[in-house]
């Protein structure tokens, strides 16, 4: 099976679309006119009904090349420029991936909800819909990739803007009818600029506090490192009795005192067999206090968790302290 | 404006339904029979086709009594059973609630994506539809409640499994279309036992690694203190030389030895004035050290968030703070 995916002119590669057609018939076989340039006969395999994407089978691909699961097609053209139509098939050469995609609850109109998550921060970047294609799409170029259903074409997030989600896994729900595209952002994902799209509380909105600017679905950790920012933001000209965490980052002795101080209590409650509400309240003393060191150094948590999980993701972090440990004079 | 939202038997509290109806055209004004015992005469006062499920508008309530936005009404039966009839008004004392749900962009079905996401974790913990009911139902009980559109029913996560999630905020995104119950759950979500539905890895099945057992979408702190977790497991019985992470786990002492000397480096990056990849690199260290001891004292980082997330919202952490540096000797 084969679905038209792109048409590009190879000697203005600005030109590059991608799935611009919709039928809404089920054809046998079709001759297609593809701004009015371009002529591909094309044969429907597959119910149309059932897809959100019509896809084509290749009766005659003109002349043209083969690339992995890329079929380019140099088409006749009845103008000056010279097209090409790329066909790519969704039966790529892995069998799996095809009954993979067998096994989604795709709805009636061939669609599933994903959701684009930020593999190091947990936040929430979008929320589109995928077909079989964008999810082919996504498994084989790891950039999340969803289906438009208002301009009814396959879409790459970044493909404009080059903010693209590289795509670290894919999971789907115990329904298997919703996807998760666990990924590490380029950038901002908003077309606002906002880094996720989920940047308007509903209850701030009923408080009225609209004009307060906008605040982005923060989980508790990113909260707070939200917060010791804007602290941070505040310090200058400031003449009432500052908090808590603005004297922290006015103070680094303070600041570094709290932070061994924290560790040391936290270390205790292991040592001391203390239980374990006062582990849990001693640890978040030390993420509190070393999150401020974050904010005065300009680090973000999300790169601390990069590190984390590139170290991790290469078995790094053990390997690293085992060898560290036999040498210690390295550390 | 009311919807009809629930029937219950007032001597049978387990007979109790959600809107379980589905008109499928414009009444002006009906007599529905309802399961056979209940006749209740309702007026629709707006446009089926853009509703997921049917609103109703009391004309003749019956004997019954009202609280808050609910309204009951004891209905005539024909048989045994006396059945009640609960109507809920959408349109709340609030008109602010009216008018965001006006704006939000419901689709021809009057659906809009729901993702439940864990507060403290940011794990996405399932995905459904909510319908202009959902949200409103939401908004006021703080629970995350949906639209089955399998069963055309309103139904709240955790009516059945007392697992509720109790929503701390809710986000539109960008377009309006897509809605964040961001929210802190009482168990496990999935109805599978799974703390979240998205435990199939695509790349794992892929790899033909479905026998190995679950994997939960995590995100890089997760993913990190589930490894840690996995080594606790694997420490009996083990004959190789262990892991880094293993020998942390059998050495207390070690463990709070590298928990100081990384809390120390931390502090030496800010004041040697380290680069920021030197800061985020410690603050890793300590952060996965840390993890090892939350590991070793079974408490789960989500917990640790929770404390910041409950503190942070007080303004406590500040507060505690700055009382403890006045008096030095309670700390």
């Amino acid at each position: 099976m084969w679905f038209l995916w792109s048409f590009s002119d190879p000697r203005n590669p600005s030109i590059f679309r991608r799935s611009p057609f919709k039928c809404r018939r089920r054809f046998r076989s079709a001759t297609l006119s593809i701004h009015r340039s371009i002529v591909a006969k094309v044969q429907v395999q597959v119910p149309l009904e059932s897809m959100a994407v019509s896809y084509f089978h290749i009766v005659q691909s003109g002349r043209g090349f083969h690339k992995g699961n890329l079929s380019y097609a140099n088409c006749s053209s009845k103008g000056r420029r010279t097209h090409r139509l790329v066909f790519a098939s969704i039966h790529t050469s892995d069998p799996k991936v095809d009954s993979l995609l067998d096994s989604v609850k795709w709805d009636n109109k061939g669609l599933a909800v994903a959701i684009a998550q930020n593999v190091d921060t947990g936040a929430i970047l979008m929320q589109g819909f995928a077909n079989r294609e964008a999810v082919a799409t996504t498994l084989s170029s790891r950039k999340a990739t969803f289906y438009s259903r208002s301009r009814s074409t396959l879409w790459t997030k970044g493909e404009t803007s080059n903010n693209f989600i590289n795509v670290h896994d894919v999971f789907l729900d115990c329904d298997r009818d919703s996807i998760i595209y666990l990924g590490k952002p380029d950038g901002p994902t908003c077309h606002t600029g906002a880094e996720t799209c989920y940047y308007t509380s509903v209850f701030d909105l009923l408080k009225q506090k609209e004009d307060e600017g906008n605040k982005l679905a923060l989980t508790s950790l990113y909260a707070l490192e939200s917060t010791i920012s804007q602290r941070k933001t505040e310090l200058t000209g400031e003449n009432e009795k500052p908090s808590w965490t603005k004297r922290l980052l006015l103070n680094d002795q303070l600041l570094c005192s709290k932070i061994r101080e924290e560790a040391n209590e936290l270390c205790q409650t292991l040592e001391n067999n203390e239980d374990k509400s006062r582990t849990a309240s001693e640890m978040a003393d030390v993420l509190y206090h070393a999150m401020v060191l974050l904010a005065q150094k300009d680090v973000k948590i999300e790169d601390v968790l990069q590190v984390l999980r590139l170290r991790f993701s290469q078995s790094g972090i053990e390997e690293k302290r085992s060898r560290v440990s036999q040498k210690p004079s390295d550390h």
